[in-house]
């Protein structure tokens, strides 16, 4: 067993705090990678406060980082000592199920194990996530970081990046594609620019007229401001695809409503019960869908395209010292576009 | 104003009585028509229970019918006195918005005049349906019966056959589709018969194995039996296309797990609001939909369909009289599988 630091929860008061944390010892497939940056994301605000006073096995968060490799089990031969690599939110499943034989990890029947909070398929140990100095994996979840994109800013790629790249791409998104965005955080702000560098015809759908210049900056032709009647019901029935991700349970009701006849929403922002009107959907025969995270093939074309089309996240970093102030502010949506923790300071 | 002898809703105890009925004089795009069959459907019951005790409008109902031309107005081209035709459940649309404009009139913005409990778009009247012997409607609603259909057979396709066609063929359903159906009743019968027809690999998912034959005669060639955990599981993520017409509200969750990675379950077996495990699409990204009736192009495609492959409801005829009958047989699902009323018992 090796060891290294990370911010960890406090079982009681739900604070991270700086401690020492295990790390295993490289099993013949394994790499162990310095992690540079990681991204904080919704997942880790829901699992922080899930996690507060309970008797939960130990809990760090973060599942969407970089960083470079600096060890390799015996059998690895993707990557080399000094690699740059990207991490998602999955680090193992099955391999033998239909989905994994299809490269849908994601949806691995006997369940993908989790970046953080899941259960390691060897010794059944809670996998512990990102927000450390080092990270020790199974090389298949590793993806080397294409040259030209820059690490912090690539970390989100990960999760808020794939999770909306794979319905863009299973929905058929290109030119001639009618795609909103509802929702301008992490998740949202890549949508645009996937949808836009996609060659679709991108609208943000917003609360307020006067995230207009910011739309336009990551790519978006069009504003629909949702609190707007006229402006709703002129971009009535309008959008081929509608990417959902707004982070709280909200009425889908007007949203549906800008979807083009056989078009979809997916709704990608939170998990949960969903409810819908049976009228929202048969009118115009419109989907409602969900997406997340993405297999080990989508997640490689997404880096490829992403480094094609010079795609990043647009983040702020800080060092991971402040983290809490990271996750205060990301809970009142005080952040353009996603906070990226500077590891370093770990060290 | 003209009249006619239907079977309409008493206010108070909601049971059917043969009464006079009026029927406009028609105007210059009407045609009359002599109501021979009307199938009896789910709606009608729905609105039944919705009347009783009320102080709505008259109701008649029937939405899903069959006759001969009796009349034309003087602009009508289309038909000519004699002309067997076909009504299901829109009778008008205001033919100037992007959907009548598109072809789906059922999703007209300014919506549908429905066959029964609608509202004329002219004179504001209450529309009263096909358990009558003689309707008036705008001849663009009404659409030849082809040559070689049984009327009384025909008429479910109305109603019960275009709400299955519409989503199965803007599904994309034909060869090479893996299609499941569940509930076999009106909807359900016919959704086999027309995925078969399309060239799909079809499977019937129903409660009990004792509907294997029956399912295997409209021409499936599987059958899943809901209450059996291991043919569920060995059924998972299967079926491009699920076409659920069960006609009351249920947990949709196992119902997904059949469909496969991009599939959608399209549920057109009741109204209201529907609510949905979002893990259950995210997993294997799939779709919820609806839909409702059809436009006119597709009605007028699905007749030609049915005449070009020999296909109707497979219906059991009652007189009219005899509706009460057939009402509360439908209501504990007694009927293989759709009832019609032969209405020249009301001449």
């Amino acid at each position: 067993m090796r060891s290294t630091t990370g911010w960890q929860a406090d079982g009681s008061t739900g604070a991270l705090r700086r401690v020492s944390i295990p790390r295993r010892d490289l099993r013949r497939d394994d790499v162990a990678v310095r992690v540079d940056h990681c991204g904080v994301c919704h997942s880790d605000l829901h699992a922080l406060r899930a996690h507060r006073g309970g008797d939960a096995p130990a809990l760090v968060p973060g599942h969407e980082f970089t960083g470079v490799v600096t060890e390799t089990g015996p059998d690895v031969t993707r990557f080399r000592v000094g690699d740059p690599v990207a991490v998602g939110n999955i680090v193992d499943s099955c391999g033998e199920c239909a989905m994994c034989a299809a490269g849908q990890e994601n949806f691995c029947r006997d369940f993908p194990t989790l970046t953080y909070g899941g259960a390691d398929r060897h010794d059944g140990s809670t996998t512990l996530g990102g927000y450390s100095r080092e990270y020790v994996l199974r090389d298949r979840f590793a993806y080397p970081l294409p040259a030209g994109l820059d690490p912090a800013a690539a970390a989100p790629l990960m999760c808020a990046g794939i999770t909306v790249w794979e319905p863009l791409r299973a929905l058929g998104v290109g030119p001639g594609t009618r795609v909103a965005v509802s929702g301008l955080g992490g998740l949202g702000h890549l949508a645009v620019k996937f949808a836009a560098a996609l060659g679709a015809e991108v609208a943000v759908v917003t609360r307020s007229a006067d995230r207009a210049d910011e739309a336009a900056r990551l790519g978006a032709h069009d504003l629909v401001v949702s609190t707007d009647p006229d402006r709703m019901a002129a971009a009535r029935d309008r959008f081929d695809v509608l990417i959902d991700t707004i982070p709280v349970p909200h009425d889908l009701g007007p949203y549906l409503g800008l979807v083009a006849v056989d078009g979809t929403l997916s709704h990608l922002g939170h998990l949960g019960t969903v409810t819908v009107e049976a009228m929202d959907l048969l009118v115009g025969r419109k989907k409602l869908s969900s997406s997340g995270s993405g297999g080990r093939p989508a997640t490689a074309a997404m880096l490829d395209f992403c480094a094609a089309h010079g795609i990043t996240a647009d983040v702020e970093v800080l060092p991971s010292a402040r983290v809490a102030e990271a996750l205060e502010r990301l809970e009142r949506n005080d952040v353009r576009h996603r906070f990226v923790l500077d590891l370093s300071d770990l060290s």
